[in-house]
């Protein structure tokens, strides 16, 4: 029944949206912005800008009221005033609107009575008349394969990863941060109050939906904790959820009470009901991302023994450290593997380290020596995974400075067969082992477009890129961390 | 006698560089960045590049041999084969060459006998003779006020910290991530297998250095560890020392040791070691830029309460337990205060959150509410410091985008007045209390180059900028932590 209810969410044919300002300072947010974003996104259906005033916009009739609308409408989004909330809802109902969604806020989490009463109101409207609401307060629904978005850069493909979220600004950064490392996803909802449909509803879909494989959640505050439990237990055997749980400090419960008029919930019940469901937690939106990048491109190591290359004496040091904080090993390159390493090198072998962590120095810049040590390393009987790990701006001379700067393969004659950044992705089509990359340490504008570049570069070669060795030795742990749980659970069912 | 023997380490008269290319592939890598360097930087004294090949380079002419200038030679640069050392070495001591820096390596880092045996007789040899050596396996000195450089992006400014680092890399991450920072440092020191001048000297040296007041030290090993610990106990009292220890896990300590062949030391030693000394610990190279930030641009806040003024629900969010995580505290806003802050607005007070941390949303872009808001919280009673947090790319529509897209206020008419840049710069002037800016959530290249514009001009009005909310915490925090230390020494001793 909650999917049937659902899929209208995701599948509109005509979408309304109310509020849509033709003029005015600040008439670029809101209104203009949704219309913008779907028209990007490509959204196939019919869309009806609506605003008391009429007129036009982008070539598309302006409606003085969703009634005017002479076809059905499937979902209206509102960012009209909350003053005319119930009545946008009493048209919705008149129209049979399937869906609606609030940007529009002004209710409970105002923390007046008049804001809880008016949502009270609206939620028993559409309660009584079968529609569904998503909000109020929230940027509602980011679906590429339909063409849904809240901002006007979101890309229109599709992917395997989905994401709920309390907060519109956060689900924001992690679609766009996403985005740049390759992440696509299946449906966003950031769904604000959570007045009508909430995360249990939405956990419960997304467990079912064969689109989505993994799961990401930034939560505020939930109003069942029992059934949220529950659905996240049920869900992780299936598909993989990992929580952002914010509001966990005195003060930031005090925050989230006056975002999304939530209850917090103390930490350490959290950490309960996380643990017990078997939900990979995380702490940042970054540290999101990063699970998302791992659940999308790496395959399962068979163990937690990192080999790392790297290229800079001191970087590897605090590499190593990084890794083994964060729950891998780093074991020893046996005699023989640093015998064949060294026979690798084309120059002195001054300057490099041939234990794991192994450092290259400038020994990588040759492209055989990286492609050949790489293989080496990733070939090892002792190693389960490995991690490149490319600090930009620790050189003496910046990459995009030197004379051997960092240019994509495709700048270069022959697609750049001999270009250093071809071997890392050579290294991953020829080896069966699981491989990751980190770009990290960028400090100039120049290296920050550097860093895109490749990162777009190793995205298309399938492999996972993090920002540091620290966040993607941790991610890598979670990941393997929750394999281990989903395995036990398996076993003992 | 240290002071007077270390002085020619930064006060070199005439530089030789040995070793310098004029052509081949690898000839951008060695002699030519150093010449590069010191004539980016500035150096006034004479400066001759040595090759047995002779020839020019620059417009200078290049010596076969040391001994073969004319004038005396204060300080060598050694990017020589290591082949040459003893040679060069001995041709430095009858040159009277006060200082020589071997950025030469495969020394004792080789792990061979004949690597260390090598090392042992240079530096024997500068011993016996009064000259000093650093290094070898480094990349050397920083100087700005007398234009010893080893990259050639480095500013000839100088300012109040100095840095000393047993791996070139890390320690070029430092000031260039520094620099745009607003960090401007005396003297850094990378040292390298610190054969001769190691940690100990080069503390006791910038403890008594009347330009530097905050020492920064990346340490991978110490040769006399009860020395070192007894300096650091002794600077502290005078000026901090912030440590970042490399080689704190098994794995790190082995490439430590084929780093720069030093005893990394167990973490449980050198945790007690740095805590008896006073010293303040960090985890990260981010952390070690984020301390010399808070030790040049904040002043000591009378207590922890700080006030957090933000733009987005969900960011806010996070920013209060990451706060509270850190050990600041986020204090409730008084009714009045809030009050206050309503006044303020220009709009509805729909989706801005008015008790501390404060969410001003889209009324923020106003710069008369943004500025008055800012002057409310940060006047407040209960405040100490006021944390301003920009997330620039979690907004609906992308900064640099939107309509309202962040400009310098430099770029506008009458200097940007009404920009909301100034808003913040200004509430910093008119207030006496202390104040951070965060600029993080970055994504899209073109908000890393706002966010690098930004950092300029807070960095120019005297503001001190992190990354996240939770850099600035854990900075400030310990801050706080050292200054308390150090009442606490001078009210016992």
């Amino acid at each position: 029944m909650i999917k049937q209810d659902l899929d209208y969410v995701f599948h509109a044919r005509s979408i309304a949206i109310s509020g849509v300002s033709t003029k005015g300072v600040m008439s670029w947010i809101g209104g203009q912005v949704y219309l913008n974003s779907i028209l990007n996104c490509g959204f196939k259906g019919n869309i009806y800008p609506v605003n008391p005033k009429g007129g036009e916009i982008f070539g598309l009739k302006v409606y003085a009221n969703i009634k005017d609308i002479p076809e059905p409408v499937d979902y209206v989004i509102s960012c009209a005033p909350v003053s005319s909330a119930v009545e946008l809802v009493k048209d919705c109902i008149d129209k049979k609107v399937k869906v609606v969604h609030f940007f529009t806020s002004g209710f409970s989490e105002t923390g007046t009575l008049e804001g809880r009463q008016l949502e009270q109101e609206i939620s028993s409207l559409v309660r009584r008349n079968g529609m569904r609401l998503i909000g109020p307060n929230c940027l509602g629904v980011y679906c590429p394969s339909t063409g849904l978005s809240f901002a006007p850069d979101f890309v229109n493909e599709s992917g395997p990863v989905a994401l709920i979220g309390q907060s519109g600004g956060n689900c924001t950064y992690v679609i766009r941060q996403g985005m740049k490392k390759g992440i696509r996803f299946s449906k966003v909802i950031s769904y604000g109050n959570a007045c009508d449909v909430d995360e249990g509803d939405l956990l419960e879909y997304l467990a079912h939906d064969e689109d989505t494989k993994v799961i990401l959640a930034y939560i505020e505050g939930v109003k069942d904790g029992r059934r949220f439990g529950q659905l996240l237990k049920e869900t992780n055997r299936v598909k993989p959820v990992v929580v952002l749980k914010g509001g966990v400090a005195e003060a930031g419960a005090r925050a989230v009470a006056s975002h999304t008029g939530a209850l917090a919930g103390s930490d350490e019940v959290w950490d309960g009901l996380l643990r017990q469901a078997g939900a990979i937690r995380v702490h940042s939106l970054e540290e999101l991302v990063d699970m998302a990048v791992t659940f999308t491109y790496l395959p399962l190591p068979l163990g937690r023994r990192a080999a790392v290359l790297g290229f800079g004496g001191g970087v590897t040091v605090l590499a190593s450290d990084d890794c083994t904080e964060a729950g891998l090993e780093i074991p020893d390159s046996p005699v023989e593997v640093q015998d064949k390493l060294k026979s690798h090198l084309r120059g002195a072998v001054i300057g490099v380290s041939l234990n794991n962590p192994v450092d290259l120095s400038a020994e990588g810049l040759y492209p055989d020596v990286l492609y050949n040590c790489g293989r080496t390393l990733i070939d090892s009987d002792n190693v389960d995974l490995l991690l490149v790990h490319l600090a930009l701006d620790t050189m003496l001379v910046p990459f995009f400075m030197a004379e051997t700067k960092i240019r994509l393969p495709i700048q270069e004659p022959e697609g750049g067969r001999n270009n250093p950044l071809n071997s890392i992705t050579k290294i991953h089509e020829d080896s069966g082992k699981p491989m990751a990359i980190v770009m990290g340490s960028v400090v100039f504008a120049e290296s920050y477009q550097i860093m895109l570049d490749c990162q777009q570069l190793f995205c298309e070669a399938g492999l996972p890129v993090y920002q540091s060795l620290s966040s993607a030795a941790t991610a890598i742990a979670r990941f393997m961390d929750y394999h281990r749980y989903r395995a036990e659970i398996l076993e003992t069912s």
